[in-house]
């Protein structure tokens, strides 16, 4: 006999679940709840419908072959029943009942099921400042609020802007105000950088610079204190603890949070940031109700640890399991790495596992390697660099984490996508090492930046680089008397060398090519604590190694070398 | 105290191994020798440089930062010391020495050696066919060659040009002629199909279509008999078995045979085929005598029999394992997938692991998935459609290969590196099922291509999905008297189908928009076979398993859809 099942939440996870399931199970009677009337739609695709790259909403609630996924489409096309403008109000676990109330007419029913799943997704925080409720101040939360920006927008209401909060979401909404609509626009993290708790300051950095070379004002380190007011309850500005900015639109993008409280409320096992427990077959602590999407606790692949992940790519995959496992066909969800990609302007971001930050606090032997080479064959035209950073344990020479900084093209997402399935598995150093890239010119490179930084990692944990932080070096950089000791050894062409040693004076930046150490290394002066830098680091190795033969051992190699200072648009640099 | 190393081969794997012993025992000796004068060169860029990628042939020889790589620079910059125009003509095993020849003054000169390296790369193939060695037929050798070449070219003498052989140098070549010196070009294949032993031959038809697009003429299942000759010892023309076509230039590109003699000779091991075996540590038969790049046998992940993967990205990585090795630092280099990836006009494909012939061949119980959804998420400008194969083991569930066909980006090569770490691992349909693709609307699509894949491989392995073969539906649309009872359901709108319905007529080609087939499945004609048809198979499947649930049992699915029928470029398909 046909069962029922009832799905509780309509965008991402929920219709997933819901068309698979009536695919294993046609006979059962599939229904399907949301409060909104606009529903499986591409939320992620919001800012770039706010920045026009989207001309209009029912883009994102449509499927590739251009059918709108409304109420009707499911009853037409799959076969599932659906309730819009209805909110899941409470569940009876004995009774196995969902207590349900139409928005509209306030009316409530009590609907039976065989199997629930929750897929309510998360919520975006507002912050508790005063003036967090005018006009003019949006959250990210739903389609109709992506619409209602637009429309401000459109109607030509928006001069300046201030977006709150420099994760993921912030950051694509300032691209999209300044890109289309040429809004003033200013970011306020209160993290001392952008992208807290995915990548290491020095990418966030990078990031920070770029968003800079596009007109966005980036203030990290501060904290919006109130939404001022124009006096007729529509917003004014912002007021950080630093600085008071103007804007007729402030987005609030600081984060999410599981909507978990009708789980809470049905005595469901709920984590104290409230993430809906699952096991890996997504089931929740009543074997009856299934969890999945942004409201759930997924498990770490790296950590082990529980983690919150709200991503409509997870939301499906999720999704699916969900449905199979209610069809009685086990399937399993292990974890996830924690994959993330990022337009921002002309560049891409990503990052997979954690970062070093992240591993250094995990309690990991953590370290980090950077390379930055080539993209592709560097005699290959509309070659560039990327910055690559590998992660990785010490100890068990584990790969613990991947960042990735270079142009807007797929390059990274490749990175990434090769290394999550390998740190999935536990792969190492030496994995990495020979980690078979498809190469031809146009691509990549014979050696890839993958194998290259495994090569930094390797050499790393074998003692054989002795290296200078990056963030010791760039002190230095800002104030010499910091290290009394430290001479750079400039390692490029003299005429690349040479406004640095300009500035920077010959006993504290010393121009020496590469090419030339084996015959003139008896030139150094003694005492020193030699600096080695290029543009990548690889020559910069390869001295030390040198000079150590010959008994020069007070040497530190820039892993990365100028490539990274250079995106990082570190002042002294750009300015010499 | 310090060992004597001589490596013969100075292009990829020579040069790697060189530079990382020297960085790992900076007092050994090491010495390259080469019989060539050009060393250290990208020959992958050979083609580029052809088709003007890149202006000049040093370019091929720099290093990223722009420093030529001749014997003076690995002298002076790495301490390794390089004889060019030196043939190693002979090794004594007992002695450990190699007897080498000065070719310029013909001298020959006995070097001893502690470790040897044998990098002697690959040769290209000549045809034994009558004219192969007239005036203007040109393996793709090496460096001069291609300077050869293109001085013909610069010199406007080249108006018609064959390439004989369906490979990806062949195919490369055949691109490079046509774009930048407009050649009138045709590519000759024996084989049925291009890419012979990479790819299936619904992939081989995407690429020929699309070089024909590009005004490439492609003769497949043709073999070329001889070389004309103008009278003048120049070539005039090459005659097929099926035709005879004019040119003034004849590029031989059918394939290299590693370069062994020396090796055989030395009574080293060495396959039929000639590739040198080593072991895992890539030591030959003798422990003191290594082996990398072209010129060796690996081993496949995949089939655990011995292959050859002639590619300077794997010579590289085996450079760097045989100098740890030799240093007196274990390392191992496991083998390969077989990753593969080619730019072809405005098109990339890619592949890797086995395809479903070869795996058929190898006694798996092999199937395949197509999915042929958008590459990135289809609201997003710019996304296009990507045809992805999965080929698995129906017993084992295990992912043996991926094959891609799509625009000409990074997406594909991402989806081959994440593929191809993961069947090295022995990856299942399951793990492609889960696989994290990073995800964000101008990257990907929630769903990534190789999850949706690894869903109909998943689908076909339970039985769920009973799909008609592609060669089988082409066949009876040729000549629908094949099937006298097949009926193509065509579920997309009606408009997209009003084509083909009049071409084939109602009682073949039956139009019924997916979204209203729960209303109206009662409309179909009993007693026929019912070939479920949309633009990308997903409309199909989910019509297939609503149909059964209502008993109407008789239906295939066209995986894939006529997304990929339309790539093929087949004519009734066009025409319609």
């Amino acid at each position: 006999m046909g069962k029922r099942v009832i799905i509780i939440g309509a965008v991402a996870a929920g219709p997933k679940a819901a068309c698979r399931l009536k695919r294993l199970q046609p006979d059962w009677d599939v229904l399907m709840l949301d409060q909104d009337d606009l529903i499986a739609y591409g939320g992620c695709g919001i800012p770039y419908y706010i920045g026009g790259d989207i001309a209009d909403e029912s883009e994102l609630r449509a499927t590739s072959f251009q059918m709108v996924r409304d109420k009707r489409f499911f009853a037409a096309a799959k076969g599932v029943s659906v309730l819009t403008r209805t909110r899941a109000i409470a569940i009876d676990r004995d009774q196995q009942t969902v207590r349900v109330q139409d928005l509209d007419t306030l009316q409530e029913e009590e609907l039976p099921y065989d199997a629930l799943l929750l897929a309510t997704g998360a919520q975006p925080i507002r912050l508790p400042i005063p003036g967090a409720r005018l006009d003019g101040v949006y959250t990210i939360s739903n389609l109709h609020k992506a619409i209602a920006i637009k429309e401000r927008l459109a109607d030509g209401k928006v001069r300046k802007a201030v977006v709150i909060g420099g994760g993921a979401i912030g950051i694509e909404m300032a691209e999209a105000l300044t890109g289309l609509w040429s809004v003033e626009t200013a970011l306020v993290e209160m993290e001392p950088r952008l992208l807290p708790g995915i990548v290491d300051s020095h990418f966030a950095e990078m990031l920070k610079h770029h968003l800079e070379e596009n007109n966005v004002k980036v203030y990290t380190g501060e904290s919006a204190l109130s939404i001022r007011d124009t006096g007729t309850g529509a917003v004014a500005g912002v007021q950080t603890n630093a600085r008071s900015l103007d804007a007729d639109l402030v987005i609030m993008a600081v984060g999410v949070r599981p909507r978990s409280e009708l789980a809470r409320a049905a005595g469901l096992d709920v984590t104290r940031w409230g993430g809906i427990k699952v096991n890996q077959r997504l089931q929740t602590s009543d074997p009856n109700i299934y969890a999945a999407g942004d409201c759930i606790a997924l498990t770490s692949l790296v950590t082990s640890r529980e983690t919150h992940a709200p991503l409509g790519s997870l939301a499906n995959r999720e999704g699916r399991i969900v449905a199979d496992n209610i069809a009685g066909q086990p399937a399993v969800f292990k974890g996830v790495c924690g994959s993330f990609i990022m337009k921002a302007f002309d560049r891409c971001i990503g990052a997979t596992g954690i970062s070093y930050e992240a591993a250094l606090f995990e309690g990991f032997d953590a370290d980090y390697a950077i390379a930055s080479p080539s993209d592709r064959a560097h005699f290959f035209p509309g070659h560039a660099v990327v910055v690559l950073q590998l992660v990785f344990d010490r100890k068990s020479r584990r790969i613990l984490g991947l960042q990735a900084f270079g142009e807007m093209n797929d390059f990274i997402s490749a990175r990434v996508d090769a290394a999550a399935g390998l740190i999935a598995q536990g792969g190492t150093i030496e994995d990495f090492g020979t980690l078979e890239m498809a190469y031809a010119p146009p691509f990549s490179s014979a050696i890839d930046v993958i194998n290259a930084a495994a090569y930094v990692a390797d050499n790393l944990c074998d003692n054989r680089l002795r290296r200078v932080h990056l963030n010791h070096f760039l002190r230095w950089a800002e104030n010499v008397a910091n290290e009394p000791d430290w001479l750079v050894l400039d390692l490029r062409h003299p005429e690349e060398a040479a406004h640095y040693v300009q500035k920077f004076g010959k006993e504290r930046w010393l121009s020496l090519p590469y090419d030339q150490m084996r015959e003139r290394y008896q030139e150094l002066p003694a005492g020193k604590t030699l600096i080695l830098i290029c543009n990548a680091g690889a020559r910069s190795y390869e001295t030390q190694v040198f000079l150590e033969s010959v008994g020069i051992r007070d040497t530190l190699v820039l892993c990365g070398g100028l490539n990274v200072i250079a995106r990082m648009g570190v002042r002294w640099y750009r300015e010499a």
